[in-house]
């Protein structure tokens, strides 16, 4: 009788046993194949965008990237070789089709939430939309990132609140402090000032700043007077336009604010109050 | 033994082989019909829309988008032909199909988002809807084109942030600077003006500007006054409105309505402040 | 040997060769009956709708959407044809079916836009809700449309800007220049005025604008003052209305607006500035 | 041979024909029966829901209806019936049902629009939510209704624009001359006023104009002041109500806003300006 | 051969036709048994439910609601035996299956409202949220019930508009007339006057108020100063609370605010104008 | 033949009656064990979270949701017992599934949103989020709950309008009355008060507050001054804060505010009103 | 008989005993394996991301977690392994696969809420994007968290209202509270000042608070004033703004303006008050 088991043991080992190696070592061997896809896919791609900024922390994106991907496939390979593999056992994989699929069904109409955040996160850092450190603005939230994954941006608003944000709701990305920024003052003067004098002034205050060596370094394009922007309720409102380093706009708007009012000051140009018409009756 | 594995091999060549070479021959020919397909479609579509404006970048579309659909046409037909392959060696694909077909949908739900930026992001290219250089406005966002591609669209706006902003995201898309552009002031003039001498000032303002040498290249139609548009609280609002050059229509306003002032300050017409009827009791 | 290599291809030609004939012609017939169907339902519809309005482009609008109903019927046809034909070479399908489905479905949750902007496209050209030319609002855009396809409508609003709106946003179509338009001014008058005068005023005003030979084609209805719509803060809000031919409504309402003005002032009826009683106290 | 094929074809004919002659006759007979049932269910429908308002039209619908609901049993029936028969001829209807299958549910996805407005629309109709000639608000937009079918509404608003709105997109219809109308005005009176003697002035005035015999046919319920609404800033508010005919109410208010006035005129009641008090300092 | 035939139709008879009987049989006593229990369910629901306000009524909704459900049940019970008789005679419901299954679909995607429609209805009347007669407010419609039934929710407002509501679009039903109803006043009075001296006058008006023979069988609780609310810009505003009979409290807050002033300027309280201090300079 | 029949009924009874009686002893076997799991199961989670507030109540809702739960699963055993069975009769099942598949997708469609509602309402309840008697905020609706169930929370508000709100709308559920309630005033008072004093008035007030024996056992924490809030346009604003006991908030609140007035108007601290400053010119 | 009954129980036991003896030992082995599996990758994933604030709790929140997901798993394996059993016993399972499918949908429509809300609270807490104690903001919701589970998220607000928000609605969790915060006050000085003196001023206050006893511990960088950062209606806008302690933003700001107030008013700067430049006319 032993006999008689150890011949089927074998015969099944036979029939079915080289069929299971046979899964086993292709499933590998497909393996090996999408990893070196894989990696040379995200090299080449990260490459390409990359060049535009600077070449820190290709590496360890790509790194990154290499192992979500590459786990994601490991998984997937894996699980068909198992189901490959289950039926030569005599074994109906009916069931537990139908089990996963409806568990994986349930599963996905929640997580389809989650996917979405992936999907975004995998463009956010390979489009290099904004890396940390970056400025930038998500709805009605603004800050500094201070850290990107697949799934999340956080950031630190200028309160110090710290905003953990799923990628999947950032709808558009704002990013405040790509290569320059810009700096927009809209001043507001009495209607019965001299248009023209206040524009010299206004463009003397800016060069003098592009030239000041505490702010030359900062001041990219010197702030210059665009001219009226619009006709408001008591108020001319000139507009003042200059570009700067990334992340400086704001002190460089200061003070730009604080200049010009001196200016303005020493060459009494009235910034306006709200004005009205009174007309007394009976 | 060894010839009858061999004879095995052979009769598999002959009645699986045969097929399996078939298979890939068909699969080959048909991708190189349908890359011909793909390459007449985009230059004809591409062909008819690209007229409107300029010849320039035509080529270089034209070679994206083929790219783009030749991949995804590449992929598919790759795909079936290895599934109609593999069973012919024995193994069944039911397992490959579920797995795949369960991570498939999951994934589907959350992806699309991204079809849909696709889908988005192609119409936008191939109906020339806005170009990188052109002023466009995305809901809330407005700003200058700093590249599209299929999936987005990144733009600069007037602070210098840069928005990127999925195609999918992209409702309508509003652009600012398609072969001209329009300007129009809203005037407000004192109740106790006459209108006629108003709009003839306004009118003159407008044709002198028209005829000056650094802006006769930029202005296509004169500014006039169109008329009254409004009696608002207190001021009667009149309109006046011209038509330039695409992009010229923020510089060209500004310079109209500094001439504007000091027309109205020489003729005395007065842009008035609010007004406020006060009656005193008790 | 040839010959029973002849004689199965023989063989193969008689049960399968005859059937795939069979398909390829009963497709073909089925095409071109088709095809009559498509175009006589179409003449009917638009030549239905478009009797409201005029004759104009009703050839151009049935060949167009002849050929888009005749090509999608004419891939549906042929692949049904050629899945039809692929198992007569005994090659199984099933692979094909579910890589197709899957991608289908993958695609069709990011496609539902497009379908929906395409089947909201077709009944706004069957429907005629608006034409090239007229004035249309979409939800916060105005303006003249400049083109019409089955996926989007493309309009130039007052300012210049080319809005490219796909026809699925469009909730509610609001053509501004159907057959004919309405003018609706709302002119303040103070609380002590006499009404009867007012009216009387502005009724004369609307009739002599209405015998006016440069507007005298342009009124359908003369404007006439329907009487009190408000008692606002600080004036007696008086409706004035009337009719014209569509599109002229603003240039219409602004000259309105100026002949009341001067006929108020000559008839020394104040359009009053806002009011407040001040009782001082302490 | 021409005999044996002469009887195969009958033996096919007596074998299949006969079944698909069946078929066909059955597909009719269901319709014949499906067709009355439609025209009893419609008409019973109709008929309890008319009985409200009037008689008229009641035809006209039951016959739209009608034709649409046959039209779309009709080619239901057919299909099935042809998809019954076709196998009949020995080919597998598989793959047309897979491609129908997937066209079907890719534009399932987009036609779901469609569907939901052609079913508001039935309701609408069918529980004759509004007419034409009706005046209707639906959500921003308000006017008159130009037309209506099964799957959009078009009214045109008081400025003559003409809005397209599908039948789904309407959730809440309003239906502002339905039977009757009413007249809510609310007036503002100083807080030094009797209020006893306004509330008599204002029903005086509600009285004569119920009396008046250009309006007693339009006046339903005379307008009554219903008491203190409202103690607000500057003013306290009185509101008067009355019931008119449908459509009446705008033009009703407009003539009792001004006997309103000049009635208050004569009996020396004040609608108040703003009122604020002043508080020197310094 | 006549007889053959006989033959042939008796054995399809004792084979086919008993089966074809007990089907029909068996769905007609399974009707019958749906039938009770609907009854009995129904029954015991809305008895429960309607001992809360009172016995009104029941016998209708009962009805309506089996009628409703019994209809349902019917057309799906039936459905079935015929799809379970079909293939009896030999035929394939495989097409009817897929035709019906897909045509459903579609139509399931766009009649999803619908159901939600009729889901939420029948909750509506089971637990008898509100009833014909009944004031609701549902978003920012409110006004008179006209009519429920199990697809939408008719209500007229206080300017007469008639109202459609798919019950569906009812995400909070708000009853303003379920068993009593509540008056909530905010008085404002000046910075300077004696709090204690205010809430007695309230009280006074209050309590006077309840015992008027015109309005104690209205006023369930006499209305009550609660204290002192908010500190507004000008005022102190106090609270005002009293309960009435549901349907009355417009009414009687319209009275009450009458007699509050009529008692204030009796006592020399001050209904304060906004106020503002100015300070001069200059 | 009697014989046989009988023979024929004896063999069904052996081969099939026996596997019919198994399965619904065994179905009734799982609905026992399944009764014991789940009356244990919520004991345990009932029993966790009741211990928070109190031991009221709890019975009764473990009772309910006993039901609740064992209805569901009794009705799904029983259906799947019964289809286990029809197939012994000979009958074919697949039309049942089918018809019944369809009509529960569509209705699924339908009714995820009272699925949606069970399961929020299951949370709640199992949660203890709030019971009958809290008084609590759901989106723009606040009031005291009158009654929770799985479906829909019914809430009275202010003025009592009855809500009924499914609780699936019920996103954030605010509970106002749990354990404790704080009550928060801010106070304004002129920009030249001194601050320490008006702090130590506040103080004063909220000490003898806390210690007045009407309130004594109302206050938590006696309510004291923070500091500085805000500077605002015309007065410093004091946020005042305190702990007190649930429901109690509003009616402790309104009588501090009445004793900070009296305080006030005895220290001679000023509430401000609205300030400006004037500069006359001309 | 008995010895057949016997035989019959013997070869059951040995071709299907077996095979069930099977499943359960292999069952039981896989959910071992998983267990472990399951431990070590929420210890490695909690381990790195609790590194960053302390190492409390980790403990409990590894065990949670790990009770969560095997419970998950073991109810998953037991049920694939009963479907596996059952067909032993001659069952079909079709049936069962069927109607729980069929319920499972219709419930995943509705769960997919509550699996949404688990796969948030997940990433919530592994992330550690707060924790009880932490002061947070969710849309309009700010308060302390005082519990999180899987499901929901528990705050307190500073009214004492308790909001149980599921954490699936969670779209941007912002906390307050994350190792440091920053106070940012706008203070408003008049046109006039001398903006040197003022920043001065401020910078001196700071210094000084960030040195007093009572709040060195609690001031990380003592507040700077920043520059101008807004020229307002009636004020030049100062910003000020320091780091402080997590939690002790709002006190330190509250104590930081009441030092500002003194400051400002020894050395006589003005916040000042609304102004308004009057022209009086006629």
């Amino acid at each position: 009788m032993f006999n008689s088991i150890l011949q089927t043991i074998i015969q099944w080992a036979i029939s079915h046993g080289i069929k299971i190696l046979a899964i086993l070592i292709v499933a590998w061997i497909i393996l090996r194949i999408l990893k070196t896809i894989i990696r040379r896919v995200i090299k080449s791609v990260i490459g390409k965008t990359y060049g535009i900024r600077d070449g820190v922390a290709v590496e360890k994106r790509t790194a990154t990237l290499e192992t979500v991907f590459y786990s994601t496939v490991k998984i997937v390979i894996w699980v068909i070789a198992v189901m490959m593999i289950i039926p030569e056992f005599g074994v109906n994989i009916g069931p537990i089709l139908a089990a996963v699929g409806v568990a994986g069904l349930a599963f996905g109409f929640g997580a389809q939430y989650l996917i979405r955040d992936l999907i975004a996160g995998l463009f956010i850092i390979l489009e290099d939309q904004y890396r940390k450190g970056d400025s930038i603005k998500v709805g009605d939230v603004a800050g500094t990132v201070e850290e990107i994954n697949l799934r999340k941006t956080v950031i630190r608003d200028v309160d110090g609140v710290e905003h953990h944000i799923p990628n999947g709701e950032i709808k558009i990305a704002s990013n405040r402090t790509k290569l320059w920024a810009k700096i927009n003052l809209e001043i507001g003067v009495a209607y019965d000032t001299d248009l023209d004098k206040v524009i010299k002034v206004l463009n003397k205050v800016g060069q003098e700043m592009a030239k000041d060596k505490d702010w030359k370094d900062i001041i990219i394009e010197e702030p210059q007077a665009l001219g009226v922007n619009e006709f408001a309720d008591s108020a001319i409102i000139i507009r003042v336009s200059g570009k700067v380093k990334p992340g400086e706009q704001w002190g460089t708007a200061r003070e730009l604010r604080k200049r010009i009012k001196e200016a303005f000051d020493k060459e009494k140009i009235e910034i306006p109050f709200p004005h009205r018409v009174v007309i007394q009756k009976k």
